[in-house]
C-alpha cells in the first residue's frame, strides 16, 4: 500500500501512536495492506508523519498485541490479518512471513480468461457441464454421431447391482420394522446429526482397512463428499484464510471453498504428490489453516502420494498448526497393488486429520451417501452446524447403504470392478504411448482413479484442443478449470476419465485425439488466419 | 453514532466532501453507522468540522449517489448500506424511508438475554435443545419420574406407518430394478441437481391440492425445509439485506438467514396472521428482499393467515418487488375445515412466490424428504447452486417417499392423523381454560399444526416458568427463542406442542403447569429475595 496516504492528526485528543496503529489496522482490515506484506522500518515513519521512533515503535506494538502485525528480528514487522477464534486448535505462537509473498490472489474464477467469456460469473461446476454440453454440440455440428465421452469422471454403469440394491432396500426396511415392532418408533423422530447410530457402528469398523478406526460418535454421515465439504467449510473457513491445496484439484472442493473467500496456496504434483519441502515453505510463511488433499486417486491426475510423504504431512499439520482434509474416496480403486493403502489418518497421532469418504463410486453416484471423520471436539462443531443447515441424513437411506455395502459380496464386487477399471487404465495408456507421445503428449502417473491429466505440447491450448477433439469424435475438459489460481494453471492439459468406457473404445478415443491434435497443428499453419473458437 | 469521531484533513489532495462521504461510508460498512440512521443536518457540520453547508451538501450527494444514504425533503437524509445485485429481481427505484427505524437491530441472537449466560455464542435451535435437557433435568433434581415433554414439536410416533414404509422401500427397490432392466442404468449416475424426475412428476399433481400445479422442472427436491431455507438463503440473501419475518416464528429459519447476516423487519400477528397493513408500511420503509411467512399452522402459535390476507400478500409482493418464502409444512393439518387451504402460491400471478413443504410430519421425521418450488428463472438459480453443495436427492429415497406418499391409503392415513391431532388440540385448549384461563393466561389461536403460544401474566418471566414446569413434571421451551428480535420479544410467553402426547396426557399438563404458575406467584412474593435460575 501508499503508506503516504497515512495521516495524523495532533489536534487529536487519541495519542499519535494509537491513530497510526488504528489506520494500519483499517489498512489490513480492507485489504489495502495485505497479510505478509512488510511495513515501513521504523525511522521510515520520521520522514513521513515526523514522528518519533518511540512512537512509531508503540505503534506496531500496538498492532502486534491487537494480532494485526507480526515482526522477526533483522527482519522487519510484517501486516498481518487476524484470524477469528476457530474450534480446538490449540493456538500456537505466530512466525513471521519470511518474505513478500509471490503469489496470492483471490480465488475468484476467471472462467472468461478460458475461452468462455459470456460466462463469467458462472461456478466452475456449471463451466464443467457447458464444457461437456460443447463438446456435444460441436460433435453433432461437423456432422459426428458417435461420440466417445471422456468426460464424466463417474464410475462404470454397467457395474451397477441395481439386483443388490433393491435386495439392500428390501431388508433395510425390513430390518426398521422389526426395530418398530421390538423397540417402538423414537429412532424414526428428529434424532442426532450425526446419523443412524447401527450405520455409523459399521463404518467404524469398515473404515480399520485403512489403518484406523474411529469411534461411531466420531462419525457423521452425510449426503457425499460436496455435502462433507461444504460443512468443513463452514466451519473452519473464513474469508481471507490461507488454505494448501493440489493444483490441479477436485473442482466442486476449489468451488465450495471459493465461496467461503479461502485464498489458495497451490502445491504441484510430482509422480509421488504433493511435495511435503514445498508445504513446509508455504505453511512457514503463511500459516494455513487448512490444506486440501486428495492422497490417493488425486483429482484430475490419478496420482497417489507416497506412504512416506502422508507420515511426514501429519508432522507438518502438528507443527503447524494446520488441518488436513482427507478426502479418500477413491482408496478401493488403487491398482499398484491389493492392499488398501494406509490412509494419512492413519498416522494422525496429533488428531489433525479430517478423513471423508463417498460411496457414490463405490455403490452408485445417485445412492448420495457419505461421511466425514474427525476428532471428537470438532465433530461436536460439525454436528451442530450439520444440525443447523440439514438435520441428520435419511435413516431409511443410510440403513440401505448398510445392508449394500456391509457384506463379503460388496467386497468381492468391489474387487472386481476394480480389475475392470485397472484394464481401462491400462488401455488408455497404452493409446496414449502408441498415438499420442511420438506428438509430443505426456501425462500424469495415474495408479488409482477414473482419471489422469493429459499434457499437450506446449503450443497447443486446451480450450482449442476440446472443441478439436469433440470434431473428431471425442469429449474431454480443458484442464485450466481444475486448477486453483489460474497464473499456476497449465493452459496445455486436458482432463481424461476412462472408468465407463470399454477398452477398445479408449484405444478408439486415442487414435481420434492423435487425428485431432495433428488437425489442429495443421490449423495453426493455415495462412487464412487462426481458426474460430466459439463455445456454442 | 459519534459524529465528532470524523475528522478532516485540509492538507490532503482529496477534496473535503469526499473525505467526509468516504468516512461515512466506512462508518456505514462497519456498522458504526446503521442503515435507517438519520444523518446530522446540513448546517451541524458547520460546528464540528467547520466546513461549509456546500462542502457537507456535496458529501451528502456523493452518499446517495453511491448508495450509501437516501433523502426526503423536510425529513433529512439517512444512512443506507447498499445492497448487492441479487438475481431476477427487477429493480425498483429505491425510496426513502420514511422516518428512522425504531427497531432494526442486528439479528445475532443473544442467548444471554434469555438466562443461558454460559452460552452466548449458541445457535438457536442447540439453545432449543439445551432448554429441553435443562427440563429433564430440573425434573429429576426435583425427584420427579413422570415428566410429561411439550417441546418437540414433531409428529406423534404411534402414528408412524412402519410397515407401510417398508413395503414402499420394497416397491421402491423393484421399480428401479425394473427400470434398470428396461432403460439401462444411466438414472443411477449423477444427474440433475433437481432429483429424480418421477418423483417431482408425481409432486406437482399432489400439489395440485393447494391450488396451483406447477410444471415438474419447477420443483427442486430436497432433505427438508432446513436445507430448502439454507438453498434459498444462499441465493437471495445477503449481509444487510432485509427481511420481513412473523414474529415468533420457526427457529431454524431464524437461524439460517441470520448466518446470512439479515435484517428482520418482524410483523406482529393476530388472530389471522400477519396484517398487510404492517407489511406495506415496512416495506414501503425498508423496501426487504423477501418475506418469510407460515401461513397454515404458524409457528410456534399455530396461527392461520387468512384467505383475504394471502391474495393482499401477493400484491404487495408484487408492488414492493419482494419474494415471498411459503412455507407450508403443515397445510394437510388444518382443523377447520376438511378441505386443503389455498396456498399464497395459488395466488402468485407475477411468481413472487416461493413454496416449499417438509414430509417429516406426514411421514415420519427421519426420512429427511421435501421440496421447492419456483418460477422457472429463480429454480435454474437454486439448483445450479444445490448442484455445487450437494447434488441432487438420493434416487432411492425420492423414489420410496413417491411409493409411500402417492397412493390412496396414504390420503386415509394423513386424514385420520388430522383428526387425532385435532382431539388433542381440543384437549389441550379445554385444559387451558380449566387450569390457566383462571390465573389470567391466553394463548394463541392455534387452528393448525402441532404447537401454540402460551402467554403468561405479564409479571411471569418464560425462563422462570419453564424451570418450574419443570419442577411439577412438564417440559415447555421458552418463548423468546423464537422471536426474531429481542426487544419485540415477549418474555412472559412458552411453546407447548400437543401433537405427540394422549388427551389425558395433555389435561394431566395443564393441571401441572396451572401448579407451577400458583407456586411460582407464591415464591415471588418470598422474603428472603428472588428465586435462583440456574441452568442445568
Amino acid at each position: 500500500m501508499d503508506f503516504a496516504k497515512i495521516k495524523l492528526d495532533k489536534t487529536d485528543s487519541q495519542p499519535l501512536y494509537r491513530q497510526l496503529a488504528e489506520q494500519l489496522k483499517k489498512a489490513i482490515r480492507q485489504g489495502d495492506l495485505r497479510s505478509g506484506e512488510k511495513l515501513p522500518p521504523i525511522r521510515a515513519w520520521k520522514e513521513t508523519l515526523a514522528i518519533s521512533p518511540v512512537t512509531a515503535t508503540q505503534a506496531y506494538e500496538l498492532l502486534g498485541e491487537d494480532g494485526y502485525a507480526v515482526g522477526q528480528v533483522g527482519r522487519g514487522t510484517f501486516a498481518r490479518l487476524p484470524q477469528p477464534d476457530k474450534p480446538a486448535l490449540a493456538s500456537l505462537p505466530p512466525a513471521p512471513p519470511a518474505e513478500v509473498p509471490a503469489v496470492t490472489p483471490r480465488s475468484t474464477f476467471p472462467a472468461a480468461s478460458f475461452g468462455f467469456p459470456d460466462y463469467y460469473k458462472s461456478s466452475r461446476s456449471a463451466l464443467v457441464q457447458r464444457a461437456s454440453n460443447a463438446s456435444i454440440g460441436r460433435h453433432q455440428g461437423a456432422g459426428g454421431s458417435d461420440l466417445i465421452i471422456l468426460t464424466s469422471g463417474g464410475p462404470a454403469q454397467e457395474l451397477f447391482k441395481i439386483d443388490r440394491w433393491k435386495t439392500a432396500m428390501q431388508l433395510a426396511g425390513e430390518s426398521l420394522e422389526r426395530e418398530s415392532q421390538l423397540y417402538g418408533n423414537a429412532q424414526f423422530q428428529y434424532g442426532s446429526a450425526l446419523g443412524d447410530p447401527a450405520t455409523r457402528q459399521w463404518l467404524a469398523g469398515y473404515l480399520s482397512r485403512f489403518g484406523f478406526q474411529p469411534d461411531p460418535d466420531e462419525i457423521l454421515l452425510t449426503t457425499g463428499s460436496q455435502q462433507t465439504l461444504d460443512i468443513l467449510s463452514r466451519v473452519l473457513a473464513g474469508p481471507g484464510d490461507y488454505m494448501l491445496v493440489e493444483s490441479p484439484s477436485y473442482v466442486s472442493a476449489l468451488e465450495i471453498f471459493e465461496n467461503r473467500g479461502v485464498n489458495w496456496l497451490p502445491l504441484p504434483l510430482d509422480d509421488q504428490g504433493i511435495s511435503p519441502e514445498q508445504v513446509e515453505r508455504l505453511a512457514d510463511r503463511y500459516r494455513p489453516r487448512l490444506l486440501y488433499t486428495i492422497p490417493t486417486a488425486q483429482s484430475p491426475t490419478g496420482i497417489t502420494l507416497s506412504t512416506e510423504r502422508r507420515k511426514q504431512l501429519v508432522e507438518l499439520a502438528d507443527r503447524y498448526n494446520f488441518w488436513i482434509i482427507e478426502d479418500d474416496t477413491c482408496n478401493e480403486y488403487y491398482y499398484e497393488s491389493d492392499a488398501f493403502l494406509p490412509a494419512i489418518k492413519s498416522y494422525d497421532r496429533a488428531e489433525r486429520v479430517i478423513y471423508l469418504k463417498s460411496f457414490s463410486k463405490l455403490i452408485f453416484p445417485a445412492v448420495r451417501f457419505g461421511l466425514v471423520t474427525a476428532q471428537k471436539p470438532l465433530m461436536e462443531r460439525l454436528s451442530e452446524a450439520k444440525a443447523v443447515f440439514d438435520r441428520g441424513i435419511s435413516l431409511p437411506l443410510a440403513r440401505a447403504v448398510m445392508k449394500y455395502a456391509g457384506t463379503p459380496v460388496f467386497e468381492r464386487e468391489v474387487s472386481a470392478a476394480r480389475q475392470v477399471y485397472s484394464e481401462r487404465r491400462a488401455a488408455i495408456i497404452a493409446g496414449f504411448e502408441a498415438e499420442l507421445a511420438p506428438l509430443g503428449c505426456s501425462w500424469s502417473k495415474c495408479e488409482a482413479g477414473f482419471s489422469l491429466q493429459l499434457t499437450l505440447p506446449e503450443d497447443i491450448r486446451s480450450d482449442e484442443f476440446h472443441l478439436a477433439a469433440a470434431e473428431h469424435g471425442v469429449a474431454v475438459l480443458p484442464g485450466p478449470i481444475y486448477y486453483p489460481v489460474l497464473n499456476e494453471s497449465r493452459l496445455n492439459t486436458v482432463r481424461v476419465s476412462f472408468g465407463d468406457n470399454a477398452p477398445e473404445r479408449l484405444r478408439e478415443a486415442c487414435r481420434r485425439l492423435g487425428l485431432a491434435l495433428n488437425a489442429l497443428r495443421r490449423k495453426t499453419f493455415v495462412p487464412s488466419g487462426t481458426p474460430v473458437i466459439t463455445v456454442v
